[in-house]
């Protein structure tokens, strides 16, 4: 834990909160605080601050937290992933967070079993707790906003990510790579198109792949297609690897 | 399973192998294979060829193998990784054999607890296992050579990389970017030292990083030092980004 984030509704009316969970216990444990000790401090979807220890108890420790004014800024990837086997997933939503994604979409696809819908994996208690905790491993406030799509067909049209700068699709058919694909061309900047945000929206298919009448849905909404060579990644292998690539190319270009 | 790979030392005079393990469960029950059905196999580093199933039975299957000539190119990339906590390092083998990494060296770091190396994960049995399913996955047939240095300094001094063409190092004090190390300018074309191997070799440290002593230590050996931005990715998140992001850079250069 690189950073302890707080809820708002954890903060009372003088900014004071009362952590009585793993955050008290790495406090006491592994940061070994004591009291007046000044800890950085983060608020959910919010800006980073100070939390100065002002008890600290066996069952509990009390921060008095100050925050800066501005937030950090958003991630500036989305994901849109068919539904991977659940014990896949388990393990990828606190790698999400800390990798930086806006927004998750986890859609239905049509060589996703059905069964992998009904866990609890999908529940927002669960994912939101594992995501809270890839924030706080890498040092991030802003939580990914997480949609279940289970019909890919009405929600492509209504959709539509109108707004999103790049919108591409990871495919074994794809002759492009995904530098191709982000155009980083010339001095290795990205063509943006004029007017639309700077986000990435990433489609990342099931592990039988996304069938041809699938990549036709994708194609109106102007997804490009790009491959990964000949080795075929496992889901989760292959998340990571998009998701680091694409942010450290948008940090060699914002 | 996308690849059944074969070790030499199961193939008989005439080329035939006979599977009694997972492989051949896979090629009863998933691939569903019967009498005569050719299947793509590979021969453990060596080239891929087909296997023709002649017999199938519950307990063995025996395949009538032919090899190409020749074998897929190795993996160019080379990972030196301080030891990461055994149950993380457990997961991480399959999947740096997906990615394609030709030599992985294991070393101890001042910031690696000592009995991380007291463990099964390190023996040649356990992670040869986890490193051909890795294979098997990806369809490669190249077994990433495993070495564990047990002391660092020594070690650099003696093996010192001397024909790779590019040593780069992670680090948060890094103030380059990983493109910008493997200086990615002109047409987006690596820039490798003459005369040396188009190898790049990833260095990744521990949790808690290289202590400034030991990136003393890199240095001479010409490791040039990246960062990936303020987020702090766990080892396995990174190691994935990392080598994910590296044989793309390699694909869209060689």
């Amino acid at each position: 834990m690189n950073l302890i984030l707080i809820s708002p509704e954890e903060l009372d009316a003088t900014g004071r909160a009362r952590l009585i969970d793993h955050r008290a216990e790495h406090i006491r444990n592994v940061l070994r605080a004591e009291a007046g000790k000044v800890l950085r401090v983060g608020l959910l979807n919010g800006p980073f601050g100070t939390g100065t220890v002002e008890t600290i108890m066996v069952d509990e420790v009390v921060l008095a937290c100050e925050f800066e004014d501005e937030k950090p800024p958003r991630p500036s990837i989305d994901l849109l992933l068919a539904m991977p086997r659940p014990k896949v997933l388990k393990r990828l939503w606190a790698q999400f967070a800390a990798l930086g994604v806006g927004r998750i979409f986890v859609t239905n696809a049509e060589k996703v079993e059905r069964y992998y819908f009904d866990t609890h994996i999908l529940e927002p208690e669960f994912y939101n707790a594992r995501l809270i905790e890839g924030l706080q491993q890498a040092r991030d406030t802003h939580l990914p906003e997480v949609t279940i799509v289970k019909n890919l067909k009405p929600f492509l049209e209504t959709e539509k990510f109108p707004t999103i700068g790049k919108k591409i699709l990871a495919d074994p058919s794809g002759t492009q790579t995904i530098f191709q694909t982000l155009e980083t061309g010339e001095a290795g900047h990205f063509k943006f198109f004029q007017g639309l945000e700077k986000r990435v929206l990433l489609a990342i298919g099931p592990e039988g792949g996304w069938t041809p009448y699938e990549l036709e849905l994708f194609k109106p909404h102007g997804f490009e297609v790009f491959g990964m060579g000949p080795r075929i990644l496992r889901t989760d292998t292959a998340c990571v690897a998009l998701l680091g690539m694409i942010s450290e190319i948008q940090r060699e270009n914002l």
